[in-house]
């Protein structure tokens, strides 16, 4: 039997402080809200630490009524641990216990107790019964990431929510109040580092004035836990450091990436490590010297390894001259350096072997690569999923990776098992709601949230959010998260359907451009992964065809490899079929395919009738801007099922299936629309 | 006789909507602030418009204790003027009286009630005394524009605020609040018209989707007395027309024009008209074929004419092409075409002749088209004193071009007199303060303050910012005012004295450069300007010389071609003397340069001295802001200083004068400093 924590007022207190009106609203404050109830809390350690001393501030404002208190017994003087040892709870884990007098936390570490700390405020704020014998828990994955792809000058690539938070030019001298609240917000969700520019990289942050602002940061976060990363530029020896050449096999090349991580240790002791994309989409790397990635990696590990410092080296390469399948060229070129790296490397691998798209099998290197720590880098902006502006909680997009079962060792090897922990790319900018939407918000938190633990329950971890974020009307609750629940599975329908994928308008990504086929490189244009023709489309991914099924373990390999035993969410993912094949419901492809889109918008219909019978239950201002964006996501879903089927029909020639609207407009139209300056790209 | 408005309480209501703690302050609310006072008002005409609906809803807001009401007597009905014809006032006037029961606001039209109303609440603000017969004001000048330099991918030019406010991709769907706020503060101080786009103009804002977003945004300002304005790109008819000339007297581009005009029109009836730069810095241009401005200026100008619109025709114009001293060539190139222009058509002329400086005489244009209406362009970005960060009250700076003296017909020819309106360029992004800086904001306050009236005095304007934006705390006022007024003469000494100009680092303008000779253009070196040798230094502009002097008329020709009869701040500008030149106090021309730098970094120390003087008088957040940026503009003073005397010392060999700091550096260290990522560029 549990007790229900703490009391739930309607007392709104405000934990970031920032001005504006008590009665208004703009999302500023996250998920981090008080109850204003009323809770006694006992921290470890009377000689708070700074982390400590954020912990009892952090209750102080979300429980005002109750009162926090250090526990004298547990500090043990200097230089020993200050906190008893708890057995089952690692470096950042934590115990809630419950006394007489409110509630215990303890830790192995003070970031732990900080983590306890949010914990505590979570369950008062959701009304979570909390056990008789208390809450022992700690993260699953010791690397919880957010990737953020800022560029210098402010820029951010994919981003829809304003500029980079990171004020370049004014750091170090200026610490804006935002950097700490953005710390804040990444604790209270278990995130443990940041990698801070585009892994597109820029060797300039590796110059001194920059190793200066990057260790102003690291101060700012070094209190949360959070740890600071930096992407390498793999030229940077020539661009930055006067060589001739970057060849990781260089001696002079490997002195300099010594140096300079000696460089940036001096200024940052607990630096992270190097994030690097290299010999993928144009970066350099060093295949540039006729070396491998495992090369590159080492010869970084190396440099950093004396200071702990990782290496994430990212396998999303794909190559325009490899005339394989863009969806197999990392695993055929990953797959030989398994047991290759050094022991402080890790392969940081997108959750599907394309890239990000609303569906996607998960990629076949998590199952082959045993030998090898692994990363899953998955995308909070959501590039392929409407930008801000859609509705779209990815929560269950994530979890249906994370839970997948790559058989690589029989039943049950599960993706979140193979991995040391996952990164994001961070949906977070200067715009005053932080991710450009407040239901963007719910991507970052969820994000952190299965970074902790990538098996918990997408559903659960919404509502949390929504009661955290929102509301604790029950009712509210329950039509919020079923919204949420939802709209992954609608930007499916009304995009990319049946296991299409792909789809997207050129440069930008922004809206419908099935129709493309005429880029600088095949493997960027929708045709190339449609291949539609009158009579069939999809791509043959089987023994057949480009044989991508091999890459994964049995039974995967033989259920894809047959259109009936493929389930239809993946259907033209791995197979060529025609416009009249029969799908499970009878009906033809072509006649699935417009119910899906119709079933998107429709969903998208819904979920704006449901948004607007919450009003008067949520604040007026979020209320708004989402009520706004919820009628531009139909505007664009219908948009998309209009280009879509507009195109689709020059194609294959069809009629509409029976009582299908026509598209708005003809294939003209919409090949016309020009959009020069979409946000991200 | 006057009556103290209202009670100044301590109850701080807050006018903008937006989410926080009620305790702390980020400077969005700009000076609109309420005292929590009580008076009652009574606005015009009991079938309240939009715009006196606003008005009601900001003394609500502001004067929370009173009440407001409408005065029906004064709605005429349907078709006929609603409000008196007041005598004194023109369309955009108020008069506010007493009468037993509070306030009465009057005005010929909604607009002039709202400015009435913003009147009132800054008198309440301010403690201001009311006349016992009441206040009858209107604005001296009809023209109060913002230029925003604004780029369509939301980049800034000379922006150091954050990015674009204008989220051209979710507009028109998505309606910010935040632009509801910036017509607000806009509209308080009297500004009438805002310029949406860069004078480095992109043809894609006059195509249908933007012309569509650039509607909404008219329909958020409209309410509040503000019209919109366009850059028009020259070219515009081959980029987006298809035509293969932008001959201004080719039919086919006039016609283009006309279309164009009429196609915005329909979408925004009140649409203000185009402001352009031609043939300047590279942007296309009437010359491009042959013709002259005026050829470009009423051709645009017949195109809007019809539907009451305007062209503003840019005079920043100076080709390297052209050997004529650079600050000359604008007079050179206008004044032959004075009285050539359509009546819809402005000429816009910088303060200056140059560009922005410091300081720099007035534009001697201001003197020379007495048949061609002229706009006043001002700069409120700090491009060249300091950006964001740098204290620099702008107020001093503009009054004294406003209210110099032309003599262009005889005694009292004030440039004031001589222009229709005023032009400023914003300091207006995203940043969650509007302007970079909390200081940055009483620029913009100050420029609209001017616009009503440019003969105002600075320093009582930034009286009335500091108290409705601080504090009505005498003392704290008297000193924050103190080092606003002092602030301007401050950069002028750390960055340029004695009449030196133009001395920044390339492209960015960000620190000092004068060093540097060897760029594209001559006239965009910092060597062009001072021209110093081992013997002397700064630009013979006499009879002798360039002859710019003459561009002006008598006696400021002759006081300005003598060394005695020039003011010392403008010596180097008219002026190439000897390093030893004996100046007014005795010392030498050297002496007197590194007096003046120390001068500058002096007041930064005092100004910090003053803030923190201050601490516990306002609020937290902004005061630490305000410190840390005081902190770098100290640091950036000593830099100016210092790489300045370096170089001076490595061309005039000359040692320091007595009890004078060597730089902290050698010369060769002020060159290596790099910026690569400085905002606004």
């Amino acid at each position: 039997m549990g007790r229900v924590l703490g009391a739930l007022g309607a007392v709104t207190v405000l934990l970031f402080g920032v001005g504006g009106s008590a009665g208004a609203e703009d999302g500023y404050r996250l998920w981090l809200r008080a109850e204003g109830g009323g809770a006694d809390v006992t921290l470890p350690c009377d000689e708070p630490s700074e982390t400590l001393t954020i912990a009892r501030d952090e209750l102080s404002a979300a429980l005002p009524h109750g009162t926090v208190r250090f526990a004298t017994s547990s500090c043990r003087g200097e230089g020993s641990p200050r906190l008893p040892r708890q057995r089952d709870v690692g470096e950042e884990g934590y115990r809630i216990a419950m006394d007489g007098e409110g509630y215990v936390i303890t830790a192995r570490s003070d970031v732990g107790a900080l983590y306890g700390t949010y914990r505590l405020i979570r369950a008062v704020s959701t009304g979570e019964a909390m056990p008789e014998d208390g809450l022992t828990e700690q993260p699953a994955k010791r690397l919880r990431l957010l990737n953020h792809w800022d560029n210098l000058d402010r820029h951010v690539e994919r981003g829809y929510s304003g500029e980079s938070i990171w004020n370049w030019h004014l750091l170090p001298d200026y610490l804006d109040p935002r950097y700490t609240d953005y710390a804040r917000a990444n604790a209270s969700i278990g995130i443990n580092g940041v990698s801070l520019t585009n892994v597109n990289a820029d060797a300039t942050v590796l110059t001194p004035p920059f190793i200066e602002k990057v260790a102003a940061l690291a101060g700012v976060f070094r209190p949360y836990g959070i740890k600071v990363y930096l992407t390498a530029r793999f030229s940077a020896p020539i661009e930055i450091g006067g060589l001739e050449t970057a060849d990781p096999l260089d001696g002079e090349v490997a002195a300099w990436w010594k140096a300079k991580a000696d460089e940036i240790y001096a200024a940052i002791p607990d630096f992270g490590g190097f994030l690097v994309k290299a010999n993928s989409e144009g970066q350099p790397g060093p295949q540039d010297y006729g070396r491998t990635h495992a090369d590159g990696a080492n010869m970084l590990a190396r440099a950093v390894e004396p200071h702990g410092g990782i290496v994430m080296w990212r396998a999303f390469v794909y190559s325009a001259e490899e005339p394989e399948d863009r969806v197999k060229q990392a695993y055929t070129e990953f797959v030989p350096l398994d047991g290759k790296f050094a022991d402080n490397v890790l392969v940081q691998v997108k959750n599907g072997p394309l890239d990000f798209q609303p569906r996607e099998p998960f990629s076949p290197l998590f199952g082959a690569m045993p030998k090898t720590p692994l990363l899953a880098e998955l995308q909070i902006t959501k590039e392929y999923l409407g930008f801000a502006t859609h509705l779209s909680y990815l929560g269950p997009l994530w979890s249906e990776a994370l839970t997948a079962d790559t058989h690589a060792r029989g039943k049950d090897s599960l993706v979140a098992d193979r991995v040391d922990g996952l990164a994001g790319v961070a949906n977070i900018g200067t715009d005053r709601n932080w991710s450009g939407s407040q239901f963007a918000q719910a991507n970052w938190y969820a994000f952190g949230r299965l970074a902790w633990d990538p098996k918990a329950e997408p559903e659960a971890i919404a509502r949390d959010w929504v009661r955290q974020t929102f509301t604790d009307d029950a009712e509210a609750v329950d039509r919020i998260v079923g919204m949420m629940m939802r709209s992954r599975e609608a930007v499916v329908d009304y995009m990319t359907p049946l296991g299409l994928t792909h789809l997207m308008g050129t440069g930008h990504h922004y809206g419908p451009a099935p129709w493309v086929d005429d880029l600088g490189r095949a493997d960027w244009t929708p045709y190339y992964y449609h291949r539609a023709t009158k009579d069939a489309v999809g791509f043959d991914r089987t023994e057949s065809g480009s044989d991508a099924v091999s890459q994964y373990h049995e039974p995967l390999a033989s259920q894809w490899n047959e259109v009936e035993t493929t389930p239809e969410e993946l259907l033209l993912w791995f197979h060529r079929v025609p416009w009249d094949h029969e799908v499970k419901d009878g009906s033809t492809l072509w006649q699935s395919l417009v119910a899906h889109y119709d079933r998107g918008v429709a969903e998208v219909q819904a979920m704006r009738e449901t948004w607007a019978g919450l009003e008067g239950k949520i604040d007026e201002d979020r209320y708004a801007q989402t009520a706004d964006f919820l009628a531009i996501q139909e505007k664009e879903a219908r948009w998309w099922r209009d280009a879509s089927i507009a195109y689709w029909q020059s194609v294959n020639g069809l009629d509409l299936p029976e009582g299908a609207r026509p598209p708005e407009h003809d294939l003209a139209w919409y090949k016309a629309q020009s959009f020069p300056y979409a946000p991200g790209n």
